[in-house]
């Protein structure tokens, strides 16, 4: 008999569901436990299995842990973010490439997928944005999987960051996630969320 | 002692990494076994405590499984994804409302978070698809973690879906996937992935 969770078709246990989805909290704050960059590297190769629109994997990740690389992100971050992002273990710049279909013959060499993109700038910048979030999704439930928590924000100046870490024009920030050990005591309590009947139906 | 899944700051062990990563695929097939209306409705109140701007929420779904709910999705899909959609046990199309502000001040009672989104459509509508994509992440692994497989695809008219699913204009069509217990044998070999340093630095 194989170990319940490695069985098709059965699902994960209450604690794993748990540290994913149920007690897992957006944190602000961390505890010193430092975070390993073979910690980081693990999870970026988690989130990168999950599925993209033609296996196109445009996300792209500055994992900044040095306080030089910190200072460069301060004049972007919005003011109620300052104090707990530059106090944060990690904090991970997630962008998406704009020219993620140059990677395309390699990644969906089933067909011509580069064809779709190049010279259609509108649905590549879309896709781009589009799969390269879905990928910050995963990125965030592969940190809780392996131990970690996370902070993701979208309060900052999107083209600060850019102009700062992406001056070739090429990528775009999207989303910043501090990364740490979460300090439990410094949580608030979870706000509201929608009911199914708010949000969906089975037809 | 506790359970070692539970334990703060610890990992999943590998059977579950694998159950929700490494061993998980995008399905195009799917057997036999019946989805029950409880696991969707499980899958989504696990998706929803997942992080969103503002607490935003702005996901919304359409679960199809009727013949004739999946018969009115049939003229967006694209050739391609006809017969795999109309076989499978449940298709959902995961959308965004743009109007995802009106419910703020219950859901972010904190400050007047409303403010900032009405009356400012492109940047409600950006984080309405923003948050709405990372909910889409969420939901995909948390089907996933019941023990589910999913097949999301971006290849489908967006504007037939809204016409014929959302006709008063507030709530667009992002993704859909079909959702089952995949058929193993009929998957195709992985595609490549980007290597760390083609998407990451440490810095």
């Amino acid at each position: 008999m194989t170990e319940h969770t490695n069985e098709r078709g059965a699902g994960l246990g209450a604690a794993a569901l748990a540290k994913l989805f149920t007690e897992a909290r957006t944190h602000n704050a961390f505890v010193g436990r430092p975070v390993p960059d073979a910690l980081l590297v693990e999870a970026l190769d988690l989130a990168k299995v999950g599925p993209t629109a033609a296996n196109a994997q445009p996300l792209r990740v500055l994992f900044l842990r040095s306080p030089e690389a910190k200072e460069r992100l301060r004049p972007a971050l919005s003011p109620g973010n300052v104090a707990k992002t530059m106090a944060a273990p990690v904090v991970a710049i997630a962008a998406y490439d704009l020219e993620f279909y140059e990677h395309l013959p390699r990644l969906f060499p089933q067909t011509d997928a580069r064809a779709w993109f190049a010279g259609n700038s509108a649905f590549a910048e879309r896709t781009a944005f589009q799969s390269g979030t879905l990928q910050v999704g995963y990125l965030i439930l592969a940190l809780r999987a392996l131990g970690l928590d996370a902070g993701p924000m979208a309060g900052f100046d999107t083209a600060k960051v850019d102009a700062e870490f992406f001056p070739d024009g090429k990528v775009k920030s999207n989303l910043l996630i501090n990364i740490g050990y979460g300090d439990d005591s410094k949580l608030f309590p979870r706000n509201p969320r929608l009911a199914f009947a708010d949000m969906a139906k089975i037809l």
